[in-house]
């Protein structure tokens, strides 16, 4: 496992982590300044803003793009809306593409508003990923499949562990050494999983390791969404999932993104950030 | 798939149902009165209570006794307190006998306050499951192992899905027609797992589903214990799994088991009954 003391250039910061407190080309230069070598943004953060000159921004501060948070959920009720969904995370792969991001990360959604539907969900969204996947190969930009908790089950997300999300991307990409269908592996949605090691192992023979996300899991936990604690408050034993992660040959960034409404979100992000670069080099 | 229209005879309620609003008597005979044809009662609701009498009550009422909740949890920090832990469930399980329960539900524990190490607990609840099952035999008393939400994985149960479930009752006593060790599937914790199907198929294959239990998912919910719904209220496609369920085997009872503070706990018993018993047969 790689030492991450002094290495922050390894490290990335998805910008969720800092509760959209700032414009975009402030939270660049914010997070240059810490160090890190990467960021993360999301799609809200680009609305109304010039994407190439902030795909410039980002380079010209030495910073790399480790993903671009998010899709758009892809089930729906009726084939205009799929279809619309489909478009819409076209166009934000577009985006990605230009901001240099190393993939577009897919949470895929799950059950449209009124549905109990789970296997029309899977079927969408497994009918959806290969559609996206043909755009991926006209425009290179390799899509990042991740599993969420299965607390976000209903509306989020219907590939809730590692295994479903791998054996969907061996489904709709099979036989390649060089996938463009992968996996983000997020510390908070899969710590629990008795297959995780098994399924790390196996994402890493396949070369579909495309990310790596920390933060967190709070005892108590208060919030379904926004109660993410910062490495080392929680239950998670980071190192060991970090471990198996770069064991199974994953060389990215190692990520932050934690979501909280009512403590990190509350400090100025120079703070969240210097907690998060000390964190990083100390527990995880 | 069974009717259950005018057939609350093969109906259970999990009396943390009623909120404990009222001594286990009092509710043995309202349950009764509401013709369900099973009861299962929490250990806290025998405390100071006479067993023996509490067993004859229930018989005398015509209920059966679906399950007895539940296990201490098995992971300690140390040795000393996982044997007390062992020794406390082995008195449970006789208490169990006594009320003449279907099976002794397990609800196994994970992380003990302070520890990160989910492979130790994993370890502790096979080791502790083994010997619980030694006395199984002894008694006569199945152990149903109820794999909880991954929600719950810090602290409640390190077991999260049925697949693991039936591997450490596998492993813990293999090749056996007549099992003392199986699980308990309560739909509010495996409805969201695509392995679902398969592993109850494999649950009945092995002669293990030892209870069946229906509550909902609800959208949004608003605490990680005690936000369950009433079967119908969220999106839970309870039918599909009760038909996987019965198709597998099974033939015990439909339990009901939802914790919800803010809002079925606030109401009379006999409201809550009633409502159970027309969701029951309507939506179930």
């Amino acid at each position: 496992m790689r030492h991450l003391h002094n290495r922050l250039d390894l490290c990335s910061i998805n910008t969720g982590t800092l509760g959209y407190q700032t414009p975009i080309s402030e939270t660049i230069e914010a997070v240059a300044r810490q160090g890190f070598g990467a960021i993360c943004p999301w799609r809200r953060e680009l609305e109304g803003v010039d994407t190439a000159a902030t795909a410039r921004q980002i380079r010209d501060a030495g910073l790399k793009v480790s993903g671009y948070c998010r899709s758009t959920y892809i089930p729906a009720l009726d084939c205009d809306q799929f279809l619309a969904n489909i478009a819409d995370n076209r166009s934000a792969m577009d985006q990605a593409a230009e901001l240099g991001a190393a993939c577009f990360v897919m949470v895929v959604g799950s059950l449209p508003q009124g549905s109990k539907d789970l296997e029309r969900a899977w079927a969408q969204v497994a009918e959806g990923t290969a559609l996206l996947l043909e755009h991926a190969r006209a425009t290179g930009m390799p899509l990042a499949l991740e599993p969420l908790h299965p607390m976000y089950a209903n509306d989020r997300s219907c590939l809730n562990t590692l295994e479903q999300a791998l054996d969907l991307a061996e489904a709709v990409e099979p036989e390649t050494t060089t996938p463009l269908l992968g996996v983000a592996i997020d510390v908070y949605h899969v710590w629990w999983d008795s297959k995780l090691a098994g399924q790390i192992a196996r994402a890493g023979r396949l070369n579909r390791i495309f990310g790596f996300h920390v933060s967190d899991w709070l005892v108590p936990t208060s919030d379904f969404l926004t109660d993410r604690g910062m490495m080392g408050d929680g239950v998670i034993d980071i190192p060991r999932i970090r471990s198996m992660v770069e064991t199974a040959g994953y060389s990215g960034t190692v990520e932050v993104e934690i979501f909280s409404a009512d403590n990190w979100w509350k400090r100025p992000i120079e703070e969240i950030l210097s907690v998060c670069a000390e964190r990083l080099q100390t527990v995880c």
